[in-house]
Order: structure tokens, then C-alpha cells, then sequence
């Protein structure tokens, strides 16, 4: 593998200049320099400096985002796609300058094929978007990552949710992709059949690579029946561990589980607050089931046997739409309720995942290692997956708590990755978990800069994400 | 991306002679050049050719491996893994020599963690031999190739098999690969955590890779929980497009239908001389569900309906075991039964996968084909992935024969490939559909050998396989 010495990047004034100006002539109005745009198009939720790129281009097809790349190229300039924004890890920063590509105005449903269970979006088609798209077809699309994210960004992020547990994530759920390579050549990754054994898996290597690749602006994805019946509730549990457990009873017994959400006492606490309700403060399992109505009624019985053997409280059961809704509500509110546990407060969202076993674990290590230091913070889990998510929330104003908030969040790395598991099963490593993935890759590292130096050897794309600079 | 002078590979005789004499020091009986040793593992079940490796090493683990690479790296001579030779598309061939690197003694169970759902194999485990040593464990893995594959092979082949509707194919059942690269080092690809966003998907890279970008010698498999209740049956139709149209419905249905292979009369017909059945020689379904006894009750009743619908006969439920094992011996014996219906033929098998819409018309048009050329031939089909395959029985002496079989292949591949497909589902590309390649995927090939020349700069793993020389 050799190193090429362009790949550690600087920044280069007069190019950046020179293809603003290109892009005003051939964009107008659809390509802006204005602070306010550059600022939002560098926006991270989190603790990472904005980082605003030079410029942003609005564009409304593939062929667009193929001649703003190779105008790029050409002059070396940094490229970095943007979806909705709603990145938790510095994914849209501009650490070198260049162009903000806004994908956003590519939002139409190209095709749906309902007999084959696949339909093809534009990258900038957002998940609610397309689901209500699909309201008549009987045809859903499981995958509900926090935000109302487009499928350019859920597939360049490899998202997931609280359906992964039975339909996986983004990996599992993309079957082909088009994207604009480094070089302006647009391809397909892969046909529309099923499945293939022809080739390298072009569209799984894009599945994840954070935009440092190529830009993905159609997505082919895998859509799954809307199930005869839905049925879902909650329980309470003495403490997270026995709420852990039943975790993985659940998982062990094979029940197909749609949803297993794990919210922690101060999260039960916040979201009280914030959606007014009035939740028993305790270690809370939130449960959806799908499938025929007797499955479901199979699974319900199933799982309540399990959590009275962990110690569960009584599992209430809410088949209504209405009380579902409430409940799932409240839980995809969770981010934003627990503010009101520390009112004027910055939160800090992170995750990791861990092998099922290890789950009880490292949550309830984590939860000491918050309460040590004193943190105020909520945890949340896709449990039935080994993910939880920690939110901290911070003193915007207090760079002591910033430097704790660090110490933690590296920790917590690391304690996933010792226990066999990832620093991050879901939001992806941007800036923010570079600095773990040679404790994570180890070896393995090095032949992902190889690929990235192969597809992208001037490093205009997305450059100073995810690999840290080996050359 | 730039072309090395390199890529095109020329056989060196002096320095394949040198790692010869290296390896037999290092070695000594479990290294060989015995003439009938090199041609069993370039043997090909197939009309392609056999090509010799110079040598075989039999090796027991990774480090192992990753000395013969690094000797072989170092001298510039090619290695191509071996498993259990089952490949159908000349994987194991040698045009240009080398070293045939046998990992067959490195079939140790490593560990198996049944509360994540998952286990550790070396690569050289076979998929019958897992499964027995998981039976007292409640879970099994669910792939099944026609043959008793390794796991590295099946790894690298990206395969699949008759479960492949329900459970997926190697792709979605590798949580994580060991692997030897082309300069020796030794890498794991993923953690166990059932999901995580952080990196280039390596594993899935790996998988489909066909020992073209590194030598896989551990997986780690996701396993299945062994269903409460499994029932099959088989029901016949006047023709293939009645039970193509009821494998579509019966997908669109939501049906989790864990089996439904499709046989054609002429494989019917061979089944009955072959495994001494007494079936009625029309198109027909062989279907398996998988469940809880009334979930497999609820599938079996809807799926009865959907054959009624399309007009095929009453469908015969077969519960008990024993029955089940003599249907499905009949199916996974299919390929030596065709046989039957030309002794002394060559049975040429291939296979192509379209999108589920489009199934009926490309079988129908298949099988028309094959009459319009008098080809005495048999088509099973994996339908419910769109996944079919035809054995031509040839004339071994008839140069004849064999060019109006080419002719055909290239005719089945260039069809499904119109129809949104692939021209191959699960037997891989190996030597024999690297033709197609450039068709199949347009520009996104040229990023394929991009990775190759990165990862592999002196292509010498595997050569000759897969990727069409495009330097």
C-alpha cells in the first residue's frame, strides 16, 4: 500500500475560489456562499466546532451532483454531502473548507415495485416522507433512526433504530444504490434482483462510508409488509439489569420482536416531564410486537412470562393505535425531554453497542461511571440489538464539564470495544469517533485507508472523517 | 485510479519452484506437488478446464496461512484457498500456478455463544458438520448449498441455498471474518456486536470475494433459534408460470416462508428415478415453514389458498419428519438426479437471479429456449429469491454440444441481466462468468478493480477469477 503524500490535505485558497465562481455561473441562486447557510450546513448537534464549508449548491439530480464533483476533482476541492443535518458526530463538518452538496431538493420516489417488495428513492427522500408515500401499497419501510433523516444520509451513516431488532439496519435493508464516485462517474452498485453473488459488494461498502467514498443519490431499498396486527406496552423492572435480562431472554427464546426499548429512570423521569405523563420512575422496558393476531398474542404471552421471571412488573399491554402511538411518541422524543431535566443545557448524545451478552454490563458500569462523576443524563437503548445511547447534558458555559464529558465518552469506547463490541452501533464515527478506530480495527484499519486511497486519491470526499490519517 | 503494469499477471517458473522448495522444508508432508493432489484441487465440476497448482499446502491455522502468503507475497507467486472444492464456477483453478492453500484441518468449532446467537468457526467447518455439533443447543445455522460447503467457501462465495428466502444468505449471517491479506497480515474485520456504524464494511467486502482480496480462516456465523414447529409439503401446477405466480403471492402475502423451491418436470422426472418416488411429473412447489405450531398452521392455510388461486393441486401437508427428510433428500439430491436422464452426460450447472416480478417470464422464456435447442435439462429454483438453476446434461465427447451450451449460458446470463438480474444468485463468478461482469455492473466495475489493485498490488490471490481485466 503506498502512501501518497496528497492525502493529508490542505487547503487551497484560490481553487476554493476559483470553483464558487464556477458554481455561481452555472448554479445561480441555487448555489449561495452566504454565512448563514455555510453555517447551518456545517451545523452539528453536538460538541464538535462548526466547521463551515466554503460554499453550498442545491442540486436537483444525479447529473448535478456529478458535475459539482468533477468540478471538484479538477481543482481539488473538498466535497461534503448533505441530507437533513441530523448527524450526532461531526459528519457534515468542514475541517478543510470546500462545498456543501445539498441533496435535500432530491426528494421524489422514483419507482416502487410493490410485487418485488422494493422501491428506488432519490437520496434526498426522507424516511416519514416515503412512508406515507407507501400509506395505500399495505408496504412499510421499518428502519426509524431518531430523526426524520433522508436515505442518502441513513445509508451513509448505516443507520438503524428501534426496528433493527427484527429488521435490521441499512446494511439489510439497502439493495442497490447510484452514486457519484470521486471522479464524477456515476454508478450502480448492483442489480434489483434479491440477492447476487456476482462481484464485490459495492453497494455494503458505500452502506457506512460516511460520504468519504461517493455521494449516494438514489437509494434502492428493501420494504417490508405492513403486519396484520401490531401490538405493544411496557413494564417497569427493579432495576436495569433484570430490565437487561429479560432483554435477552427474549432474544434467546427467538420471539421476533419488533421494538425493545430500554429507557432508564432519569429518561422515564424526563419524558414525564415533557409528554406529560405520569410513568412509574423505574427501569422501563417499551415492547412492540408485529405480525398475524395470533403471533402477536403468542409473543405477548411469551414475553410476559419472561418478565414476571425478571422480576418485571406487571406488562401492559396497548394493542390501541392511539396509547402506541403515545407511548412511541414520548420514546422518539426522548432526545428532546431530557433537556428538562437541566433546563438551558446542552446535550451530548452518543452511542455503543455491545454482543447481547455483555449488555447488562456494560450498562450498568456506565450508569456508575455517570453517577461518579456526577453527570445529569439519560440512557436509552435498542437493547435487543446490545445498543444504548447515553445523552449527557452539559453547562454550555463550563469547560470543566466539557473535559469530564470527554473522559466519559472515551471511556465508555472503550469499554464497549473491550467487551467484544463497537463505539458506535448507529450514529457513525464523523469526527467525533475517529480516535477509537485503530483500537477498534486494530490491522483492519489499514486496508480501509487502502480502499479510500484507491477510490479517492486526491481525498476531496467528506476528507477528515472517519479514517484517522495513517498515510 | 492507476493502472499498474503488474496487474497482468505472468507465471515465474524460478520463483514458484523457490516457494515450492520453501514450503516443503517448512511443511514437509503436509505439503505436496503429487500430480493427483494439484488436479483434485483444480478440479472443477464444471466444462471449464482443469488448471493445476503447482503445489497444495494443507495447513491447521491462521498464522499458518498468513506464512504462506507472506513466502508467496514475497516471491510473487499466486495462492487460491481451497475448502471442500464444491465450486461450480472454476473459483479453484490455476492459470497461472501457484500455491493451492487447502484449509480443510482447520475445522475446529472455535466457540459458540448461544445467548448472542452466534459462534466462531475456522474456515475449513462445514455447514453439516456445524449444525451437528450445535444439535443440543437449539439453534442451528440456516444455510444450505447443494453441497456440504465450508464455511470459508461459502464465506467467499457470498452463497446461499434453499432457506435463503427466510434466513438470508452469507451476507446477512457473518457477523465477522478473520482473514489473511495478500501482505500477510492478519485482520478481523468486525466485533460481535450484532450491528455498529463504525468503518468500510470489510466483512461484506470479503464475502462474495472469492480469495480475490484476502484468505478468510475464521467466521463468525449469526445462528438461528431451531423453529418450535417445521411442516412441508408439495403441491404441482399445469405450468411453470402457475407456480411462479404463487411464489410471488405467496412473498407479497408476507408469508416468512422459510422454503419454496420450484422443480420442473424434467427434474421431477429424475427425482423419481433417482430417489424412487412416485411423483406426478408437472412443474412443482417443495415448500417448508417455520414457526410456532399455530404460526406454521396460519402460513400453511394462506399459502394452501394462494395454490388453489393459481390453480395448483391440493397441497399436500407433510408434518412428520421423516417425510420432510425424504422430500428434501430428493430436492438436495437434485443435481446427481438429473443425471439419470441422459447417463454418462456432463451435467453443466449454472444459476441466475432476477427481481421476483420478472421470474416467470425469465424461467418460461429459459425453458423455451432449452426446447427450441433439444438440450436435455433439468430447473430447480430457490424462487421465492428469484434464484434458479439449470443443469444441461451434455454429450462429454460432443464439441458440438458444448458450443451450443456456451451459447445458451451467455444467452440465460445477457436475459436475466435485461430483466433488472444477475447472472448469478449463489454459485459466484469465478472463471466462468467473468465475461459478464462488465455488463452486469458498467463503470461501477472499474471501482471493483480499483480495490483490488489497492489491496492485492501484486494480484496474487486468486488471479484470474472474477475481475475481467480492465488495467
Amino acid at each position: 500500500m503506498v502512501t501518497e503524500p496528497h492525502f493529508s490535505r490542505v487547503r487551497d485558497d484560490a481553487a476554493t475560489a476559483a470553483v464558487c465562481d464556477l458554481l455561481k455561473q452555472r448554479f445561480d441562486d441555487r448555489f449561495t456562499t452566504g454565512a448563514s447557510f455555510r453555517e447551518q450546513h456545517g451545523h452539528t448537534t453536538t460538541n464538535l466546532k462548526n466547521q463551515m464549508p466554503d460554499g453550498v449548491v442545491f442540486v436537483k439530480n444525479t447529473q448535478e451532483v456529478s458535475d459539482v464533483v468533477t468540478l471538484c476533482n479538477e481543482h481539488d476541492v473538498p466535497v461534503i454531502a448533505f441530507g437533513t443535518g441530523s448527524s450526532l458526530e461531526g459528519h457534515l463538518n468542514a475541517p478543510f473548507g470546500g462545498i456543501s452538496i445539498d441533496l435535500s431538493q432530491m426528494n421524489a420516489v422514483v419507482e416502487v415495485h410493490p410485487e418485488d417488495l422494493n422501491c428506488t428513492v432519490e437520496a434526498g427522500v426522507t424516511r416519514k416522507q416515503l412512508n406515507d408515500y407507501l400509506r395505500d401499497t399495505g408496504l412499510f419501510f421499518p428502519i426509524d433512526p431518531g430523526a426524520d433523516a433522508s436515505f442518502g444520509g441513513m445509508a451513509a451513516t448505516r443507520a438503524s433504530g428501534t426496528n433493527a431488532v427484527r429488521y435490521g439496519t441499512m446494511k439489510d435493508n439497502v439493495v442497490s444504490l447510484k452514486a457519484v464516485m470521486p471522479d464524477g462517474k456515476i454508478i450502480t452498485t448492483a442489480s434489483r434482483a434479491k440477492k447476487s453473488s456476482a462481484g464485490y459488494d459495492l453497494t455494503r461498502l458505500l452502506v457506512g462510508s460516511e460520504g468519504t467514498l461517493g455521494i449516494i443519490t438514489e437509494v434502492t431499498l428493501k420494504l417490508s409488509g405492513i403486519p396484520q396486527a401490531i401490538a405493544g406496552g411496557m413494564c417497569g423492572f427493579p432495576d436495569l439489569e433484570s430490565a437487561c435480562n429479560a432483554t435477552i431472554m427474549t432474544i434467546q427464546c427467538g420471539i421476533p420482536i419488533a421494538r425493545i426499548e430500554l429507557l432508564d429512570v432519569m429518561q422515564i423521569r424526563a419524558c414525564n416531564l415533557y409528554s406529560k405523563l405520569d410513568l412509574v420512575e423505574r427501569p422501563t422496558l417499551l415492547v412492540e410486537f408485529h405480525g398475524t393476531e395470533t403471533g402477536v398474542a403468542e409473543q405477548i404471552e411469551l414475553f410476559g412470562e419472561i418478565v414476571a421471571d425478571c422480576g418485571g412488573s406487571d406488562f401492559q399491554s396497548a394493542s390501541r393505535a392511539e396509547d402506541r402511538t403515545k407511548l412511541w411518541t414520548a420514546r422518539h422524543d426522548a432526545y428532546w425531554a431530557s433537556h428538562e431535566l437541566r433546563p438551558g443545557a446542552k446535550g451530548i448524545s452518543t452511542d455503543a453497542c455491545v454482543p447481547i451478552s455483555r449488555l447488562a454490563e456494560c450498562v450498568t458500569q456506565t450508569q456508575q461511571d455517570l453517577e461518579d462523576n456526577g453527570f445529569v443524563a439519560t440512557t436509552v437503548g435498542h437493547v435487543g440489538d446490545g445498543n444504548f445511547h447515553v445523552l449527557l447534558l452539559l453547562d454550555p458555559e463550563s469547560p470543566a464539564e466539557q473535559e469530564k464529558a470527554d473522559a466519559f465518552l472515551s471511556r465508555l469506547a472503550h469499554r464497549a470495544i473491550s467487551m467484544g463490541g463497537t463505539c458506535t452501533g448507529e450514529h457513525g464515527v464523523g469526527q467525533g469517533k475517529m480516535k477509537y478506530m485503530l483500537e477498534e480495527f486494530g490491522p483492519a484499519l489499514a486496508y480501509m485507508v487502502a480502499i479510500k486511497k484507491a477510490i479517492d486519491p486526491k481525498n476531496i470526499m467528506n476528507p477528515g472523517k472517519m479514517l484517522p490519517n495513517l498515510g
